[in-house]
């Protein structure tokens, strides 16, 4: 997984000023497997927040831009440019930029959904296409293991045909008014103008639909659909419901919501075939549920018995450690960076530098191994576990 | 949570070469919040595994070391020497190194246990202590936003006087008499000489008896135990049941297993005190139960509603996303990384390229959003979804 | 529970001779709360099996009928006739047996679905309406505790005004053409002219459909449907998927199956509210997920804190004892009997009769308790456990 | 299932008066598969609740017991006397009961724990020996089919050689000082003269010593214990925990515990063996764990695929029907009962019997049928799905 191997690959990204949550989120994956390091940006619409935001992630200044175009045309000429873009900006820009980069002959990863309208993204598909270039969308949950794994499965044979496709993405993040209150994400999320014609169907309905149709294998043929908005005075559709019918033969139902009421990110893909089926839930994705007919159900487990070489090129950590595993880890080297950077600036610790564990911690550990192994010698005796130091 | 805003630590590594699985996840998980930069190292006591192993990283020749006295030595007369020094050796190492670092003034993150005997770690806790240095230890459990979550609550009284704690960490990797067959791991484990003393209670018990005591607060008083060996021929036990007893009264049990076959990673606590209860499971870190007595059990979601500072200062990402919603993302980069090193090298895209989503099916989410409101408007009437691009 | 505060309701049944599913099961939930004595019957239209099933279970030969016509005729001019029919045959059937038994002045309890056209259900409707007297339908989905705390939290307003409705129903059963072996049930079930018009529908989406709508209170106003056969040859749907609006504006999907591989009995249904929402999946009764907005979820639990007095009515035992509890009691009274009759007519007691615990069993356990408490007096010393009986 | 293909077996009752809980359940679950007759009983020590409570359960005058030692007497001397006893009284009478009944030739099925003390449970089971008769104790959780299930592998060397057991059962129904609240159940659990000696661990380790012993087959050795109690003043321990060594090597913790905050009935047995584990918690007892070495973890389903004949002889209802399905059915009848009698009665209708599926109810199925199928045909277009009538 770690990417020394040749030189790191030049990253610019488009957009995800500070404060935005999605570039981040591009930026933390990007460093997660050490493949990328962020050389230049376009961060911000707003000349003095672009500038800003690329001084705090250490972009050199002439390598800070305030227009994407300025960007893709200076980066095409240095020697030293950006092999790729991450394009993060609302919608309605990913045409454009896309197309810019394309333009300069530099690689692109761009969000999601690709465009806001059919003829954008046709003329996108055409100019990479025709440019050689490579292009990534981030449907990001594409990338579970056990996500591939079912993919793989379906390509194998393993469920038969399949008869039925049940996909389902409830959240509840826009079950009250929020984008009058402030909520700059709210705010642009269901403004057409940013978000295209979609609402709720465009930030979850293109992720429901496309990990269907990444784990079915199948081409959607046709459906009978019902947009609806549930907020009053909202601009775009909050809740969507789908029948579906792929080609083939198989049926199904999509929904997505944004004002289902407890939900988080429910995002679920169930398929059920003419041998077996499979159940993803992207709340828990470190099993799927594998039921053929007329056997006992089967959990697949990440990095567990049974699995193939799709997962195995998607796993960095063995069975039994959620995903989460690493976020936790990276919390106490961040946190303990936090700790020395404050001893730096001779300031007193923050707070939670205090959870890191400490030497008093270990040698506790270390007794308590020592106590275990002498109660066990002494037959199962009471013995004393405290440390021996005050 | 990404630390530019200073420049980057500079870390060194002692042991982690090439294959080691516990030095790679450090390696990631130093990257993962962009604190750190790793310039140093002595990754192996083999010195041709060392220079190969540094190569691959891109640490510099002149920073590449076949031991870790000369290390520490050279690092610290150096201006630009490492700030800390991470060490991923087995366990009888542990002490020695952390006291040439500490006597060298490097700030030391060290991995669980300690050290292999309760003098050496008193040893280091007085070092420790006289250096004025900062010392981690990688107790990486504690890092989840809800462990924390748990801690804060126990602190603030919402359980009530803790009365019994039961702690397990069962795994199933030793069923069998694997450091027989060559496994590397399983061979140093199993083995006294650099695991120490202790087998399943050093590498198991040491993290479950740390976590309880960092979520409760309490400190052991005496336990009672019977450490097992099933094994036949394996020279350190591999199933240990331990009785507690802490400060104040509360009681418990401990049992950790690395022959608990069908078990992963299956760490966990369950406090139950005179007011609630909670009970945090390792494997799905994402929810935490909590029992006030007499009141309907609520589920603490990571990032949800009803959560603390201390949760709120390790959390990356918003509620439903697993934490697995990182590394499933990452895969995406990196996956576009090895298809575009194919590109630079001229060698045709290897398979698992093909996953990364592409413009196509961008394009065909944008129609999908597009035939979803066409349907919508015609009342529900079936059209054609496919994509008018061949 | 008990109901012998009067004498027992006086019941009679058609249909349900020996073998069949549901008139079995009819027989065991009258006789479990002890409301009802079963005395007179037309289980079969196969006069030879109606006897022999009544012989089988107790009913005196002249309350043995052949045709359901003379049943109500002649037990209506007893004195001592029944108070109320129970009806389990296919549902073709239902309607003139409704008819004739209310006719003839008797109360009815009806299996699902009432009637196999909507002409008969109107005419039933008005029939019950003239004649004054009592009708259930056996819904029996209905009778769990917590869907009953659902309905009376929804009509309390704890969910706000609801926007969003989802029910399934997957099974897999006739995900083969098992009607063509012989099966007997599924040979009725996909047959027109004993089941009507609807397959899966009228087996699975009538209770799906039934359960939404008496948890949520809400009258079905629109729907846009699809049904789906799937085994070649088979001469109704198997799988419906179904869009609904509600009168109020509720939005929502119904889905059904009898394909869906891997699937047993999986009835849902979840309301999403303005200020709540509510998930209850009836494989798992004991337990309605509920979750108010901005709140952490709770799980509301049978017999647990926070159920009003609607689950109150209709609960048997405490918490945390599911429901099958009583299954698992009333087995070991079943074996009990079936040893003591083995041993009536001499015969070996059959196998599982060695499954009931024995008084050694129960020694064993009092040594249980006395060995605790010796060892936890000797401050944890290991004690003998074993029993001082050969 | 249905008992009556011989005459029904004459049950008398020890305790069990109006209000007991276990009396109640005793009853229900003798009912429930219509082996048993309830004929006598001695229900109270109280002869007037002795009195009332065999009234209310249709007991007749004339074998209405004050004093259970002429109850066995008598009973023993009639031509129709009772072929079978149940014991439902406080733990310190099982023994002189069961002694009665047993010198007076009727069979025994006792309430657990056996005795209060070691000598009186050797004594009675010489005593069962000697008279030849059948005696069962009612260890209720050993009659789940999944656990028989669990037997029945771990016989057939399924598991390989069983190496460790965990079991657990917390409740927190004790964790307030209940008995001084003037709750009957709550006195007599934790008085000695009418519990015995074990308080939590008679009441609850006793179930969950058996149910291991049951599972896994083998005999307990030697155990080390510490019981304690946690509320001041309560007079038996309300919480234990202890370690076993098992005949054969197998190691284990137990645990049990009335002041578990947040626990409802929680037993939970796990068996680890060189070859397979099994993980069955009663209070999801339609499935159960299987985790072969190696493969992917297989969930066992109560009636569904993979079974043998041990469950299959315990089960009544198909797959997915939840255990609790009979109660919600059986629910129906109840609330119909309860319907009918209020009119007899000429009262109004309680509350509850609303929710009695109705005619109405019926026709809106028929009518959702007919819709879906008519929607269907016209190819998914909106129809109108309200009933035809007022």
């Amino acid at each position: 997984m770690e990417g020394k191997d040749a030189r790191r690959i030049r990253l610019g990204m488009v957009g995800g000023g500070t404060g935005a949550f999605i570039g981040a989120v591009h930026r933390l994956v990007a460093r997660m497997d050490g493949h990328y390091e962020l050389l230049a940006g376009a961060l911000s619409a707003d000349p003095a927040r672009a500038r800003s935001s690329a001084a705090a992630l250490g972009i050199a200044p002439e390598r800070t831009y305030d227009d994407f175009r300025e960007m893709a045309r200076r980066e095409a000429a240095r020697a030293d440019g950006i092999d790729v873009v991450a394009i993060v900006t609302p919608n309605h820009l990913h045409h454009p930029i896309a197309m810019a980069f394309l333009d300069a002959g530099i690689h692109v990863i761009c969000d999601k959904p690709l465009t806001t309208t059919v003829g954008e993204a046709v003329e996108l598909v055409q100019k990479v296409r025709s440019s050689g270039l490579l292009f990534a969308l981030t449907h990001n949950y594409t990338g579970f293991p056990l996500v591939r794994q079912a993919r793989e499965m379906v390509a194998a044979g393993e469920l038969g045909e399949i008869r039925v496709i049940q996909v389902e993405y409830p959240q509840d993040w826009l079950a009250t008014p929020l984008e009058h209150t402030g909520h700059k994400q709210a705010d642009w999320r269901t403004d057409p103008a940013r978000s295209g014609a979609g609402g709720c169907v465009g930030d979850l309905g293109t992720h429901a639909f496309n990990l269907a149709a990444f784990m079915s294998g199948l081409e959607l043929r046709e459906l009978a659909a019902e947009a609806t908005t549930f907020i009053p005075g909202r601009r775009l559709d909050d809740h969507v419901q789908v029948m579906l019918r792929y080609e083939g033969g198989a049926r199904g139902l999509l929904w997505a919501s944004q004002v289902a009421t407890g939900s988080e990110n429910g995002l679920r893909v169930r398929l059920f075939g003419t041998r077996a089926g499979l159940d993803f839930e992207q709340e828990n994705p470190n099993q799927m549920r594998f039921t053929p007919l007329g056997e006992p159900p089967r959990l697949l487990r990440r990095a567990g018995p049974g699995l193939g070489s799709a997962a195995a090129a998607a796993t960095r950590i063995p069975p039994g450690h959620p995903e989460g595993y690493l976020e936790g880890f990276a919390q106490i080297y961040t946190d303990f960076a936090q700790q020395l950077r404050s001893r730096w600036q001779q300031r007193t610790s923050p707070p939670h530098s205090l959870l890191v564990p400490t030497v008093e911690d270990g040698a506790r550990g270390v007794k308590f191994i020592s106590a275990v192994l002498e109660s066990s010698q002494k037959g199962g005796a009471w013995v004393d576990a405290r440390l021996p130091v005050p």
